[in-house]
This record gives C-alpha cells, sequence and structure tokens, in this order.
C-alpha cells in the first residue's frame, strides 16, 4: 500500500470546499473521483487545511493509499487528466512515507490574503481579491499586525464553529505589504484556528480604515471574545500559499 | 459636447475583442451600450488599441463625446453599474481636450505577455497565461529580445491581415523576466502592428526551448517574411497594460 503525497493548485471559487459535503462540488470529492477513474479504487484523501468555499490554494498538500505503486509522475497526468475542466490541479506527486500525514505531519503554514483597495471593482482579479473602495493605511495595519504576532489566546480571531482544542496558537508572521493598488496580508504558523487568517485580515482592514487604531487590534486580541472581531474577510482573498513539513 | 477619456481593464476571455463585431459580445459594444443606458445617447467609443478576442487590459484607454456634461466620477461609477457582470470595469473617467484621441493622440503603449513554463497546467491562472509545459531558458530569450528592439521592418511579426500602412515600428522595450514559475515579456512602442507582441513571444518561446537560437531570431526578423514567424503565442496571455499621451 504505498502512500503518496500530492501538491494542490485550485481556484476555490466553484466549490464549496476543500471537504466533501452531502451537497456539492468540493476539491475532496474531485479528488477521489479523479483516483477512481485512474485506479478503480475508492481512496480517502487526507489534506493538510480544510479550505472553506471560495479559498484557493497555489499549495495544498493531501495524501492518500493505492493498493497498486503507480509511476508517481503518472499519478500527477492521470489526475489532472481526470480533474479537467475543474480548476485543479496537482503540481507534485511523489511517494511519501508510510506514516506521513498530510494534517499532521505538517510544521507550518503559510497564508496569503489579497485585498484590492480602489474606487473601481476588480474585472481580471473578479474572485480573487476583497474589493475595498477605499484607500487604506498599510502603515498602521502592519503596525497592528505586528501587536498579534506570537503565542496568543486567539478566542476573539476564531469561528464561533472552530473545532480545535485550544484556542491558544502561536502566530510566526503577519507581514502587510503593498504591490500596487492591492494590500497583501501574509501568515504563517504551525497552524491555524477556523476562520483565523480571515478574521485578522477583516480586523486589519478597519485599522487601515481608520476605525481602529493598532491598539485597537490588540485591546480586541486581548479581550478574548469573538463578538470583538472587526470582520469576518470574504473566503475569495484567500489562498494557501504552502505547506512546511519538518522531517521528510 | 465635453469629450470624455476613460482608462478600461477588463478580462477578455468572454468577448470577440475590442471591437463591435456583427455577432458576439465585444468591449466596445458593451460600453456603447452602457453610455446609451446612461445617457440615451448612442455613442461612438474609440479606444487606443483594438485587442483581440481572449487579450485582456488592465489600462486600455477610449474616449466619447457626450451632449450633457456629466461629472466624470459618475460617468465612471454609471458605467461600472451597467457594465456588470461583464467583467469590464472602468478605473478612471475624465473630460478630455476636444481634440484628444484615444487611438492618434496615443505615444506610447505597454503590453505584458505572460508564460507559465510548469508541467501543471494552470488551475487560478487558467485563460490568464500562456501554459507551456517545459522548461524554458529565460537568458537566451532575453538575449533573442534585445536583438529586435529598435526601428525595424517587423513584416516576420506581423499578421496577414494587418492593416498598418507601414511594417516599419520602433519596438523601444522588449524585456524577458522571470516570476516563480513565470516567464514575463514587457514590450512597449509607440504603436505596435497587428499580432506584433503575440508573435515575438511565440517566437521568444521557440529560442526559450532551445529550437531556436537568439540568431534565429534576429534572422528571422531580417528576412522580413510572415512564414519565418515562431509561432503566434494564443491571445490569452496578452494584456495591454498602459497607453501613454505625451501632451494632455
Amino acid at each position: 500500500m504505498p502512500r503518496y503525497r500530492i501538491t494542490i493548485e485550485y481556484d476555490g471559487t466553484p466549490f464549496v470546499g476543500w471537504q466533501i459535503q452531502a451537497e456539492g462540488r468540493s476539491i475532496q470529492g474531485r479528488l477521489t473521483e479523479a483516483l477512481f477513474r485512474l485506479t478503480g479504487e475508492t481512496v480517502s484523501v487526507r489534506g493538510a487545511g480544510r479550505t472553506d468555499a471560495g479559498v484557493h490554494a497555489r499549495g495544498q498538500v493531501a495524501h492518500f493509499d493505492l493498493t497498486r505503486a503507480w509511476e508517481p509522475f503518472k499519478v500527477r497526468e492521470a489526475l489532472n487528466f481526470h480533474l479537467k475542466p475543474d480548476p485543479i490541479v496537482v503540481l507534485d506527486a511523489a511517494v511519501a512515507a508510510p506514516d506521513f500525514d498530510a494534517r499532521f505531519s505538517a510544521t507550518g503554514r503559510g497564508y496569503l490574503y489579497r485585498i484590492l483597495a480602489r474606487k473601481a471593482p476588480p474585472a481580471l482579479d473578479r474572485n480573487r481579491v476583497w474589493w475595498v473602495p477605499r484607500p487604506l493605511d498599510p502603515k498602521a495595519m502592519a503596525e497592528a499586525a505586528a501587536l498579534v504576532i506570537g503565542r496568543h489566546d486567539f478566542t476573539t480571531f476564531r469561528a464561533a464553529a472552530c473545532q480545535a482544542a485550544s484556542p491558544v496558537k502561536t502566530l510566526d508572521r503577519l507581514d502587510v505589504s503593498v504591490a500596487g493598488e492591492e494590500i497583501r496580508i501574509e501568515a504563517a504558523a504551525r497552524s491555524f484556528l477556523h476562520h483565523q487568517v480571515r478574521s485578522l485580515a477583516g480586523s486589519l482592514k478597519h485599522v487601515g480604515e481608520g476605525r481602529w487604531t493598532p491598539t485597537d487590534m490588540k485591546a480586541a486580541l486581548d479581550a478574548r471574545d469573538r463578538s470583538r472581531c472587526g470582520a469576518l474577510a470574504p473566503s475569495r482573498g484567500l489562498y494557501l500559499m504552502d505547506v512546511v513539513y519538518g522531517a521528510l
């Protein structure tokens, strides 16, 4: 039973999210179907991060076991063939150690959140960015972001439905940068709470608009109160960029 | 009769191109319809560049005359309202001099051509890049590009149907750069022949693959023979980035 690790890129727009659900197309479901077409087996595909509906990935990672040993490049090419025309592609496939687990072996995850701050809505980046039709102050946003880096109780920035055992996480990086009309928020941690990046991005937008000071961001964190979260940024601006494994 | 100048972004994928045609949706046609909804007038909208079907724009420029004087920001907002849900947005609207002509007053045009060079097809950038499933040599491409800069007879890199009076153009810039898995070709000139950027990009891809040497690129140019063009790169990788006006 060889185990495979795949790296996946997808446009989250037409999907109900990573996870198989009773209704609708999911990325996990489409991968399971594509693997069935390749192997005739119904395989359990486990992802590193269960992205929500509309969230994109540049480097999602998943694992699965196959009865027969396939050449990794054949797995990649066959999956890409069977995944058409859905906007999901397998960037890389490799044989993994039998105990490799895409979710539990991960030692780091990187996310990007894109905000388009300009008067006109996006045409080329529709469904790819959060459009905010006002100028934002990236310096204030960067200042606020720096105040929430580190090990904290992130209850304020966590979905009510979050199933994590503890709200305490270590946020390693929360960088704010400017690229033309776009503000890019890059977050890195060993793991994240449900809606954590979108909650942080929505609150940073409040800071960028001047509705919050950077200190308000810190006060919201310290309150450990979900109702103090600034806003939940929409899923379309969020990208799972990469998953890091310490020792493969 | 005030004259207006607008700057436009669009995703060229669902359109037959800039120009109104007997069949199909065009960017010019959609703008004309949106202006009719705003003003009740059927207005002639003239663009700086007649982009082909599938070609995108980050900064197309057009002009038109209206009977009544509208506030420029109202023109922008009303057009963006009436253009929905098409992926066309007006980034900016301004009152222009009565003799301003989006096409003939232009003193420069900038294009970007994006090639995605990797084994897996694009998911997030589908219809936004030319997918080439092989590695390309950007150094050789840059060397070849440098050999065709300047004032030349570009007959080799011109569509058979091109209506320009002369095939002689001055290519000011043809830069090749690398951004991750992407190769970006940036071209600038006062004006271009029909299919010139796509013909240059297709030929540079031949160089990147090692099928052509940089010298072959120069020999193709010197031959002044359309049949010597390497390939016509697909429209989906091309972006009209900006139009420059010397003295407004």
